[in-house]
């Protein structure tokens, strides 16, 4: 079987390894030297240009490389074949890693320091133990429950807020319009790890960061459109926010002319939080190709209507 | 016994509130309200300016809120009375914290997406695991053992060197001269918490950091001779080193006029890797007080001659 390797992003050979660790004979084509397309039965891929795939005449499965295929789906003429999701325990942890990483730089006061070195300034500011450093995790899900308890076994005090009610050990749990402004009072630092609905779009708006302590943090790494982009800049205007570090916008790449590229007190990422690690996701995608192979049913296939 | 607080980077409220909690008669006299100077029979200080300590007539014992206590050594008005420095655990725990959040902020490409928002460039640079960064820490006393076992933890190769052999759980030591360039070849990140004594003075000079891997990063918090500053400007020239965090240099407060302040693969933080938490360190600070006020023998006296 011939699998088509495309993505800018992940590493081909980290990936050819990894996947010829557990299926030896199979024939791995890293675009752009995929031979001869009518020989291509399943594709691998992240952010695929725009008709590449319906140019594979035999192409049977498309394995995404991320665990979001939106930007797939907005491509007319994706062909109408199982496509399938990442599922990954490296998804996870490299998104609570992500997460640690910014809350311990905000508790150490890096983006502070960060300004004083452009002022030429040596002043101390000591923090408090970790458990002084209020955390809040919006959005409970798989990804906002792992990474609100790895905040907590790292001494933060941790709260989290979801739609429904949720239990995570060691996080104080809000949920609903109800828990919001009890959430958001005790949130020094804010972590938006939302799914993005009809209701969390725009939720990161005005209202919701006046309920934040004056002189919070913000960390968005849930989705681009839940953030009010002017509402943003406004609130680190007044001191509301401090400081917002931003792996997620609204436009990705971010246009060239964005004002968030040149803003004090805003960090980007470029989408980089959470990632598939080859060692770990060769897995999902060899036992999909041996699903493949013997035409059983694929795993983790994506409902196109529901978009996930 | 009334006690004199003076630092201007601890505060003086937690302190005191932590030391009373601990002696609720505690005669507290924050400065500059010192109320009478004869009254004064101990102080608790960082940095205090020159003869402060000296216009204590009836002053009997210092305590430092620091572990260094070299600065106040170089006051030649430095009554000789008994002088103790800070042991406790909060010093290991906050530096263990700092190097965490560097190793990090590393591993997670925090450098170089910050060179990338300076030009307007979205691009992705998606890191391995966290076992393919390894970390080097040189100096295995009581912090570097604690780091090393913390970023061990972490799921990082961590590698340590120390002059004679120590072990390290979880951790592949190096010892020596002998063990010094296999130590270097091996570490993408290179974190030194050496003691400052006559071999270690200007060690992390051009040679020690041309055996480093291309493209490594340094992480300084251990003392400001250590680094011949001349010798890392040329190793981010060559580009031997990306990037270096320091918190200590060899003049500080750093002068307005140094190049390090606006070197863009340089990171700048006050000296502040390692403190002491009041709500821990008020202990040791109490015990000293209560065998003052019973005659008993002071613990952690430094001795002078040695300097610790």
């Amino acid at each position: 079987l011939a699998l088509l390797f495309f993505s800018e992003d992940d590493d081909p050979v980290a990936w050819s390894a990894a996947l010829r660790a557990r299926l030896p004979d199979l024939d791995i084509r890293v675009w752009p030297a995929i031979g001869s397309p009518e020989e291509i039965e399943a594709a691998l891929v992240w952010l695929p240009p725009p008709g590449l795939l319906a140019s594979l005449p035999r192409l049977r499965a498309i394995f995404s490389l991320g665990a979001g295929v939106d930007a797939m789906l907005a491509d007319p003429t994706l062909p109408d074949l199982p496509l399938c999701r990442m599922v990954d325990p490296s998804l996870t942890a490299t998104m609570a890693e992500y997460v640690l990483a910014c809350v311990l730089w905000y508790h150490r006061q890096f983006d502070v320091y960060a300004r004083q070195q452009a002022e030429r300034r040596w002043k101390l500011h000591l923090p408090g133990p970790a458990a002084a450093t209020r955390v809040g995790v919006m959005g409970l899900g798989v990804l906002g429950s792992a990474t609100a308890a790895t905040l907590a076994a790292h001494g933060f005090t941790v709260r989290g807020w979801s739609r429904t009610p949720r239990a995570v050990a060691g996080v104080e749990c809000f949920a609903g319009q109800p828990g919001l402004g009890t959430f958001l009072a005790g949130a020094d630092i804010l972590v938006c790890l939302l799914p993005l609905t009809r209701e969390t779009e725009d939720i990161l708006n005005a209202a919701l960061l006046d309920r934040l302590p004056e002189g919070a943090r913000l960390i968005q790494v849930g989705r681009g459109r839940q953030l009010v982009e002017a509402d943003l800049l406004a609130a680190l205007d007044t001191g509301r926010l401090v400081h917002a570090t931003l792996d997620v916008v609204r436009e990705e790449p971010l246009p060239p002319a964005h004002p968030f590229w040149t803003h004090p007190r805003i960090r980007l990422t470029p989408h980089s939080a959470s990632y598939c690690q080859p060692a770990t996701g060769a897995a999902t995608v060899a036992e999909n190709i041996r699903r493949l192979r013997d035409g059983r049913a694929l795993l983790h296939v994506v409902d196109r209507q529901r978009g996930y």
